[in-house]
């Protein structure tokens, strides 16, 4: 077995690799089966020719690789270690990309050795939701969840899905083919963190007790567009100002509530001269907690205090919910081996709730599901500048090699395998 | 002599009839010498055909109208009464107009009764500074400011000033005959209020004692963009939040200032996504003050305060003046006359400071000058909703006809007449 900084700078040079495969001229961006994508596909199944491996692309574009359980464990279950292939535009090497060549590493690093059960690694065909508005195509298939009403979504060029999929050279009949059946025993997702946490802790590795849930509201704020010069202040019914009033007190309440991000981060002001009073602003409003009480709490309050600040002002005000998604939490059995894991590899655990959506959010609703983030330098994602120390990923490969063997001696995990 | 209701009412219909003559079908807009304007100028000469007086179209494309003094005064000096004959896109019937066909009104009213001084009413050009980007084409010809660089400047569809003037059918090598001699009294402007304060005071008439000088600047807020489910509270340096700190600050400065308004009017956030903290954002600062010293301390306030925030919140600011406009006064005596005006007319006299620009503000600049506002239902122009009490469009037409008669028996006005 080669020692985990080598197999470190290999999954490095090989995410750097696959960032060659792009649409575009000198950044990276490779979307849901994409002409990349199959070039992609292509460089994986030069870097697995030397292992014991089966692979396939499945009908949603998938790419699934299968390490074999020991011969005596005929019909044996099988863990699955994944993350996504695609990317945003303009994308960094590592979002995704790492998770998969990561897991192929640690295949590499078994070098042969089998365990009571077998290991599928995926690379899902699509999370970013940047071709079609929408995300997790490729894990949507393996819980069965990729039905006609998705599939007829299409792309700014009027393609569908299933039409993209025929024209990869797939099938999109066989997509309930793509689905797993009860022989999973899990699902582990490497990934960078995309966020400042485990920099600013000081930390290379997190383990992920549960992903956010998400609200997204759009707030308008209707006042009196006026002249700027003969409109004194006290005759006012200023949109924007009201919107800063709010945005403020939508900063106060997540700063004083534990676990909670909300954000404004998109404003529209009309007519949005200069010298005219706005008298219509609309804004976005984006809140998350890993708790969905406290998450649909904090946004009932953001829409009071906005109703609050609209009313003493003279304004109106209307809110409109666009999305409220439940928080996921990740299995407690496979966390806290995870947590074992980690501290085996030479690291402090650190839980964490993930802010952003996941492969593993989706997964999760079928098998049990675990994430372990990896430190992301600035926080930089979705960015040429996104990148991951060889250290951690060193670390990463030596937790994920830890936490198989941990579960191959697990009665627990292995009592499941052999139910399977 | 009509009596003043009566001529109020055909003031209001012929701002209306002018209203007809406009670039777009279906709504007012008619710009600096567009044909509409030849229209416009041909239905005022029909107006005033039963009047002695003499009209012209000057080499800036005002229309001149003079109503001779006494024939026993050779040589007399004039007194200016005025606006501005253009219109903003999609405008009402009164901002301007009503000036100029109130001037009318008060030379039908004296019924060939002369006074110690001439009379020219003039009807400028343009005052908004929608086709150049650039106001008071009209009013700068008048006082010799229309220079070559001015003449030069182009609208959207490549013409220049001087152009527009040659294809109208104007001479700009005599645009300096426009300007006026020290024949000239004093100017005299009767314009909408375009803001609420005369409406909520209750009161028909104001006058005018200044114009409010004015300051622009363009501010922005350098934070960084992050993922908003990924960066917790304390580890952000959002722009946007920073923003809206700074613009409670800025709407509290106001308040608490006398006389002072401060207006955020436009704002721009990037990368304006609702899942995305704002990186930067850019705003708009419009600060008015009678008192030129009052408005730059407010606006080195404002600079500080954004400086202020921006340091505490880890983020970096620039801010850019766009301009910085003196305030202009009124003539003193003028104005007190005005106000006793104002008295005979049967209204309270009501001071008032102008937050908008008008042509007096560049009259001033050469001759004494005072305006008279006309209380603006709902504080609404620049909307085809604009309007005016016939009511007080009476005793606006008595409080001209009070004013021509004190400065026709004034000493210290008559001096001057004498003099010019």
């Amino acid at each position: 077995m080669r020692d985990s900084e080598t197999l470190a700078r290999e999954v490095m040079a090989r995410c750097q690799t696959l960032a060659r495969f792009s649409e575009d001229v000198g950044s990276i961006r490779r979307t849901f089966l994409s002409p990349p994508m199959r070039d992609c596909h292509r460089e994986i199944a030069r870097w697995i020719e030397p292992l014991s491996v089966t692979s396939r692309v499945d009908a949603a574009g998938n790419l699934r690789i299968v390490y074999p359980a020991a011969e005596s464990e005929v019909g044996a279950a099988r863990l699955l270690i994944g993350s996504h292939l695609d990317t945003v535009p303009n994308a960094g090497a590592y979002d995704g990309i790492l998770g998969v060549v990561l897991g192929i590493a640690l295949l590499c690093a078994l070098s042969g050795r089998s365990l009571p059960f077998a290991i599928e690694v995926v690379g899902f065909s699509e999370e970013e939701g940047v071709r079609f508005g929408t995300p997790f195509i490729g894990s949507r298939a393996l819980v069965g969840n990729l039905d006609a009403e998705l599939l007829g979504r299409r792309d700014a060029e009027g393609i569908s899905i299933r039409q993209a999929i025929e024209t990869f050279g797939l099938n999109p009949v066989e997509i309930a083919q793509a689905a797993i059946q009860d022989d999973v025993l899990g699902y582990l997702e490497f990934h960078i963190e995309q966020g400042p946490v485990l920099k600013n802790a000081g930390l290379p590795l997190g383990v992920v007790e549960a992903i956010a849930g998400q609200s997204r509201l759009e707030i308008t704020f209707m006042g009196h567009a006026n002249h700027a010069g003969t409109t004194p202040m006290n005759l006012r019914h200023d949109a924007l100002a009201a919107a800063a009033e709010w945005i403020g007190a939508v900063e106060r309440q997540a700063q004083s509530t534990s676990g909670l991000v909300a954000t404004v981060g998109a404003i529209q002001a009309k007519p949005g001269a200069g010298n005219v009073i706005a008298g219509e602003t609309k804004l976005s409003l984006d809140v998350r907690h890993r708790n969905d009480d406290a998450r649909r709490r904090a946004v009932d309050d953001c829409v009071h205090r906005a109703e609050e600040i609209a009313t003493r002002r003279g304004l109106t005000m209307r809110s409109h919910v666009l999305m409220d998604q439940r928080a996921v939490p990740m299995d407690p059995f496979l966390v806290s081996q995870a947590d074992e894991a980690v501290r085996r590899a030479g690291c402090e655990p650190y839980r964490m709730v993930s802010g952003a959506g996941h492969d593993a959010m989706i997964l999760a609703e079928r098998v049990p599901s675990a994430m372990i983030f990896l430190r992301t330098p600035g926080g930089i994602s979705h960015d040429p500048a996104e990148s991951v120390e060889a250290e951690d990923v060193a670390r990463a490969i030596e937790c994920g090699l830890y936490l198989l063997e941990q579960l191959s001696s697990s009665s627990e995990f292995c009592r499941k395998t052999q139910h399977a």
